[in-house]
């Protein structure tokens, strides 16, 4: 790899400054890939928190100072958000910026935001796959992007230089760039963050609903993986419920595939059918392995978490 | 809390040193709990390795001279086999010793070993609700007990000085102990341990096996929530075949409210309905921080792992 420590652009704008917005700050900030960073968010405490904890060179309650002059803007709202800001900041590009996105599903944001796009802005939007159970600016740290992947989908027939742009800076932010159909973008994502997202939130929501077990015990006993359904249960609300609402048909789909399987499970343990049982459970064990060997998640025992010595 | 120092027991027979047992030995020797520990198992791997470790006073392949002058026998292998187990050492067994284990299922540790037991042995089931998503000796750690709960199950009229023996070993081990009815025991861990697996063994199973996403796509972009599964569903095969075969009619319960309320989700999002995701994602994140605050998470934002600076 080749250093190079010059600033990828000259200004960029955030539109958003939470967990996703701040840790890119952070980010541009450690590789120096911005002269300027412009923070904007509507609530008042949220630009409060960002101004204390200082990794935005500027801070915008209005679209317009944010966003003149930026070469690159990302919106970092929750996705149904987006439309709407579009639509405000659409007079105010700088001409020839590069227009992008850090939302979790792909084919709606050239549906809602594309109609808003000047000829002159190319509009690429993209997907960092990292993010923790935890929302706001104080959330947010530089290191949330390595190792991770960071999926383009560029509508057809966008500038090839400012995608080249665009990869360069999301490596520089130390993640490994992938171009992709925004559809099968939405398919993947369906399978492995939207519906998992979905099944943790409803078990959750079950549990919290039974009259035979109190919530005070399913408290108390979570530590046999009820627990770790809790802390992807506690994502963002409103990220969550913008995510479902726009990726609908691939959510859909991969839910019935998943309810075609459950059935085949609860049959087997309906009927005894240990070998079945075994047999699918050894498979997921490989796959654990492999994610493990790919680097995208740690082999430390993480459900004794907070107890073993280092 | 009354510091002591001498040990609960003359012997502790473990039958099954994978995990737990192993934890266990480490927790025993940690507490001073008992003069002496020995470890049963019938695969020469495991006992090299445990040999290896050096957690035990003594290791055994056959289960007389481990259960021999035992004062507390603990069945910590898959629970499947625990009947045969009990009906092998049923003769052995020290007059007046506790039998107990740590099985993730109470009903049917009394329906299969309960016929085995002599008058004049104690049978105290027990589950400790601890364990980490690796298996074998050489996962255990002492620490694996601390601050968790463990359960005891005693059948009606079981001596009240052996349950306050057991109680106090439990507690010297780390671990606040809770006094259940086993059929409450088996539906509250249907729902806080077996449902949750059982999901998690099934969206990886289900993400395997379709063909519009490559299981190398699934691998490379897991950390989008995936991975927290595959973790889950790493956890050990023959384990987990036993818990679904023995809690068959409480699991088959909890999954049944599972999908209903699953079905209600798929509505909401078939319809777009934003305000029934909102509430329900905005419930779920509540229950995080009780669980939390209960002692039994960290608040430390682990999807981010291995990546935010301490």
């Amino acid at each position: 790899m080749t250093i190079d420590s010059k600033p990828v652009f000259g200004k960029v704008a955030l539109i958003g400054i939470g967990l996703i917005g701040s840790s890119m700050a952070h980010g541009i900030k450690r590789g120096g890939l911005a002269a300027h960073v412009a923070g904007y968010a509507n609530d008042p405490n949220v630009l409060e928190k960002a101004r204390h904890i200082g990794f935005a060179d500027s801070l915008h309650d209005t679209l317009e100072p944010a966003v003149r002059d930026a070469d690159l803007v990302v919106l970092a709202t929750p996705v149904g958000a987006f439309g709407p800001l579009a639509k405000a900041m659409s007079a105010h590009f700088k001409h020839g910026a590069i227009l992008s996105d850090v939302g979790s599903v792909k084919t709606a944001v050239v549906r809602d935001v594309g109609p808003f796009v000047p000829d002159h802005v190319h509009l690429i939007p993209a997907h960092p796959i990292a993010g923790t159970e935890q929302s706001g600016p104080e959330a947010g740290f530089a290191e949330l992007f390595d190792g991770r992947w960071c999926i383009l989908t560029p509508p057809p027939g966008v500038d090839a230089a400012a995608i080249a742009t665009l990869k360069t800076f999301w490596q520089r932010m130390g993640s490994q760039v992938e171009i992709m159909d925004p559809k099968h973008h939405d398919l993947v994502l369906a399978i492995t963050s939207h519906v998992p997202h979905l099944i943790a939130y409803n078990i959750v929501g079950t549990a919290a609903d039974l009259e035979t077990v109190t919530e005070s015990e399913v408290i108390k006993y979570s530590a046999g993986g009820f627990r770790d359904f809790t802390r992807i249960a506690a994502s963002d609300p409103t990220m969550w419920r913008d995510v479902f609402l726009n990726n609908r048909e691939a959510v859909l789909e991969m839910l019935t595939r998943f309810n075609e399987d459950l059935s085949l499970l609860q049959r087997a343990i309906r009927w005894g059918d240990g070998d079945m049982l075994f047999n699918l459970f050894t498979r997921t064990r490989a796959i654990r392995r492999s994610i493990i060997d790919a680097g995208q998640d740690s082999a430390e025992p993480n459900f004794g978490r907070g107890k073993k010595k280092p």
